[in-house]
């Protein structure tokens, strides 16, 4: 009997909905993960993601995993035991940096900012003489925060600076190279507009020159996966892992579909919505999380009205209207809501869906 | 313009042609991560895994990377540096497994078997007093063999028995709980009949005891999933990744199909196309590669005849039939075929195309 499956208007935090051409290409026949037609495919899907990461970086891919898997394979491939991760924490991510670097064995020194800040360069600059590694979190998911990393690649000295983008991806300006980040890992599943399933990753010549030989990871092992994505072990391709073929196809897609919009003007799309939805949130009264000035478009974080059951709100925007938002993060569970409004939903119809539903919901509930 | 996709049968040792009820579940719209619709969907597709595996763990999921993915599951949770296992090597999988392991800092104790026979349990069992962990490959898909897991299970002691069930679990009789297995992992995209994306993983209530508290990898790490996938970590579900939304669907729906066909008819569906390619191919006076007795029926190994060009061989069928088929692995890269007849594939229909696309080939190329 078929199962009915509810149409969401996914507004939390990610996965959004996705970009109907990523959709159908999931659809398309399967290839093979050494096919031609693949490999072309896949070569395809590189190339946009350079133009979304702002990069010319030869080692540019999808990994096999979501995002979390990019940040494991960002420090198992950059940390020894012992060498010292500087990591900035102003979220939930900053966080899971920490565990995942410790879990390398490195020694981790965290400059801990209050949740809703934005980094600070200069106390991370003063942190520690000479890390190995600087990392930090662009767009933090969990309060909503855009971070400077220009400044953090101007304050980065020796190390290696890793940047997690999951969030900011294809839905704003992204410039690794201008940047000086040597190392970042995305997430499909938020402004890139496809289902979560892969880990877009970059790394600079001058970091892969510097990576772990055989790092504790065989499944993360870039020196491995190189010659598999981007032919960069010299005589074709070598197997290393059966790529998730169809994963990679829509991830082409929908690449496409962003660079036939243009990122220019997808990136203002998301500019533009998240602008209209945090000033109409304010003109029904609530207030915004994250600090002025460093607020995320596609992610916004507003503080629950005081006396209005947070769970209850999202299970009746779930219930009654098929709309997905998501709760705060760790203290914050209950007390901050999370909007986002990415890839094919940062567009005025969502903004006003989701300020007239709240509205309901809030009363009601 | 659109971009001309090649319609391929795909012989070869996977992914195979998917099911086309998993193909439809990827269009599905999408679902939230922590969406009730889709926890039930993930329960479902938990459900038909444990019939799949034959087992009743609790921890059975699908991981959120490929088969190889898997494999690095089973290693860095269930043992630490120092720890000893013993590794049953009889193809590419086998040595893969020795790489992993040492990568944990595992001390390896390799059981090597000639390529294209069996693991002896016997002398497996000799190998080590007492490992920590027995590990092979239920169906190497390296050459086709089969090993018999039973027999593993009944020496293993008191080590836990790690079993590769790529390229088995969907295609022939899989029984965990039955044989003794206390790890096991897989991969969607051979007999199951789903794209690449999953490893599908299961593992003992003992052996869940017995893990290691903070394993290496943070993104693998069984602790932290189970209280999402499986719900065991109480009172609700708990956040650790964004899971590939897409892929479980269709997971669901390929199990959903595989049950509604019912297993021992698949089981039985692969048999006999795989005796019926493998009698055919004898018959045009080829020579398997595999032991007698231990012959895959899904995964048919085939010496290149004498004086005939493999590559040029399998171009011509991809090019003139859009078949693709596997070649040999290692030493036996240029002189080994391997032809996989699973999932959807394994009917009489491939089994005329192959032998008589083949014939083809061998007389023109």
């Amino acid at each position: 009997m078929t199962q009915i499956v509810p149409v969401r208007h996914l507004f939390g935090p990610g996965p959004c909905n996705p970009y109907p051409e990523a959709t159908s290409a999931l659809g398309l026949p399967l290839l093979g993960h050494l096919d031609p037609a693949f490999i072309a495919r896949m070569d395809r899907a590189c190339d946009g993601l350079r133009t979304l990461w702002g990069t010319e970086n030869t080692r540019t891919l999808p990994l096999s995993g979501t995002g979390s898997a990019g940040m494991e394979a960002a420090f198992v491939n950059t940390m020894k035991p012992g060498d010292v991760a500087v990591i900035a924490v102003n979220g939930l991510f900053g966080e899971r940096m920490c565990e995942v670097a410790s879990r390398v064995g490195a020694e981790v020194v965290r400059v801990d900012h209050e949740y809703g800040t934005p980094i600070d360069a200069q106390r991370v600059a003063d942190a520690h003489p000479n890390p190995t590694v600087i990392a930090g979190v662009h767009a933090e998911t969990s309060t909503g925060v855009i971070s400077d990393f220009a400044a953090l690649g101007a304050i980065k000295g020796d190390a290696l600076l890793i940047m997690d983008a999951v969030t900011s991806i294809g839905g704003m300006p992204v410039k690794v190279d201008e940047w000086g980040v040597d190392v970042a890992y995305a997430g499909t599943q938020k402004c890139i507009g496809v289902a979560p399933g892969l880990a877009p990753f970059t790394i600079s010549d001058g970091a892969f020159a510097r990576r772990v030989q055989k790092p504790q990871s065989w499944y993360l092992d870039l020196g491995l996966l190189g010659g598999y994505a981007t032919g960069t072990s010299g005589g074709g391709r070598t197997y290393h892992h059966t790529a998730p073929v169809a994963m990679v196809a829509s991830l082409e897609a929908g690449i496409d579909r962003i660079l036939a919009e243009g990122l220019q003007d997808v990136t203002a799309r998301h500019q533009a919505a998240g602008k209209a939805l945090q000033d109409g949130l304010e003109e029904m009264g609530l207030k915004l999380f994250a600090a002025e000035g460093h607020r995320l478009p596609q992610l916004t974080t507003v503080y629950v009205p005081e006396g209005v059951d947070s769970a209850k709100v999202r299970s009746y925007l779930l219930e009654r209207f098929n709309i997905e938002i998501g709760g705060g993060v760790g203290k914050f569970a209950s007390t901050v809501w999370r909007i986002g409004l990415m890839g094919p939903n940062a567009n005025p119809a969502s903004v006003a869906l989701i300020l007239s539903a709240l509205k309901e919901a809030i009363a009601k509930a």
